[in-house]
């Protein structure tokens, strides 16, 4: 089949946007449309544009033995906080305060689009260049770390409450939750991370850091390093919190007894990836092996 | 900013695509690109036609006030075929089985690439046109039901398996777990779903039925009604299960003790929605309203 360049790069578009940090040879598309190596590099550049015009994020080549092209999703710091700003405003409808001070968020948090954002801008965010897997804890956390592995092209895991024996065997540990001082306990079958792992931990919610400093035990446990950690809404109090490096998208405060939720782009490095993609980008002039 | 023809091509496939089914009106990409209506409905043939020579679902047009172009995501027969014979090869790994009998899976239905495969393949075969939400249960399902939702631009409900105070007043019930025949319960907040809603009911794992019976049962104290379910493997045994109506992607068995896994297309409803897409497009030739 011939496809004429609107359809490829449309075609491109579609195979770059869906499969983001997936590496896609030149060789792969010049199959793909029965076109020369010449004309997708052509093409390539226009894909590009289209994703730099739009601030989509970048379309950058990878030389070398493995090389070829790849997506990198990476939202704008104007975006993050337009949608950011928006979400707070959601959250803060007096609606939503439940009994016991509770605020009910489920339908936002478990929203496909909003947890598809919240991936894009944790991973535009934390650096996983080094990361093999992104790590949750049941239940509400896992729709957000869904979407920010599938925007890093990382495996997930999920880390559950109870015990499973069917998943073979299994590390398990407790940890006090912060929420209600509350021993509780975490476990992962042995299976799950490999030794001398990298792994993101992504949650929904962070008080004191209890939950995240469990997981990070456990990981350790496994072998495995944390060296990012993404968080959706921290609260103000307790202002020193038992894990230090990590970004948060909302920040939920009391004050004057009214909750007050803003956007928490201060515990954003936003810069640095910025930095990184123009160092490591080379242009999109693909070799081409023929000539 | 002016946009080329191959440049707004390019644009409105990554739109479209990380969209499906959201209706854009034909002004949304004037103003997006900056271009004339007759501009953009040729563009959007030429979308039209990428999707459909890639076989990456349709785009088709909605007429009305509330009209515009939208995307289906629409997998094909063949392309279901081998996505599942490929994971029923890794299914079938020996090394898979563990003590009890059970079968590791967590690390391909947690795995993004395949969840969202999992989720377009539901998308493709199951009628959602009057749909209202996605449901599933914790744990192991909500992966591959958040990109149902995705694909479906549904919102997605999780059934929790204890009561959570934090959610508000909560409707619980109980079930018998086909499993081991042990009682188990099951709640959902009040406010998670609206009376008179349609859901489909996504979950991992069936043998007997009585998890998903038990979920119908829910969603009907809520006022609501199951109009489809998918389940990603169902056993051969029992053959007579407590739920008839579903779509099953693949098909567990025992035979001279050796695990059978297989793709199970024989639930699909395969044509219907094919047909029905065929009958509901009007062509790309939007309207212009100037003229």
């Amino acid at each position: 089949m011939k496809f004429k360049r609107t359809e490829r790069i449309g075609a491109i578009v579609k195979i770059l946007s869906d499969n983001p940090n997936k590496i896609y040879t030149l060789s792969y598309f010049t199959n793909q449309f029965n076109a020369a190596k010449s004309t997708i590099s052509e093409d390539l550049l226009v894909v590009k544009n289209v994703f730099e015009k739009l601030h989509l994020g970048k379309v950058i080549t990878i030389s070398g033995a493995a090389g070829g092209v790849k997506y990198i999703p990476k939202t704008s710091k104007a975006e993050n906080e337009e949608f950011l700003m928006e979400l707070c405003e959601k959250i803060s409808d007096p609606s939503r305060v439940l009994s016991g001070g509770f605020l009910y968020l489920i339908d936002l948090i478990y929203d496909p689009t909003i947890a598809a954002k919240i991936g894009k801008i944790f991973a535009s965010n934390i650096d996983y260049t080094e990361a093999d897997y992104v790590v949750t804890m049941e239940t509400k956390g896992i729709p957000m770390a869904l979407m920010t592995a599938k925007a890093m092209n990382l495996p997930l895991v999920i880390i559950r409450k109870d015990i499973k024996v069917s998943e073979g065997p299994t590390l398990s540990m407790t940890y006090v939750s912060g929420h209600n001082s509350k021993v509780e306990s975490m476990s992962l079958p042995r299976k799950a991370i490999k030794p001398n792992s990298k792994v993101i931990l992504i949650d929904d919610f962070m008080r004191g850091g209890g939950t995240i400093q469990g997981m990070t035990g456990l990981m350790n446990e496994f072998g495995a390093e944390v060296i990012g950690t993404g968080i959706f809404i921290s609260t103000t109090s307790p202002s020193n919190k038992m894990v230090q490096d990590y970004i948060s998208l909302i920040q939920l405060g009391v004050k004057d007894d009214k909750i007050i939720v803003e956007p928490n782009l201060k515990t954003f490095k936003d810069e640095y990836r910025n930095e990184d993609l123009e160092n490591s980008e080379l242009g999109i002039e693909l070799e081409d092996e023929d000539e």
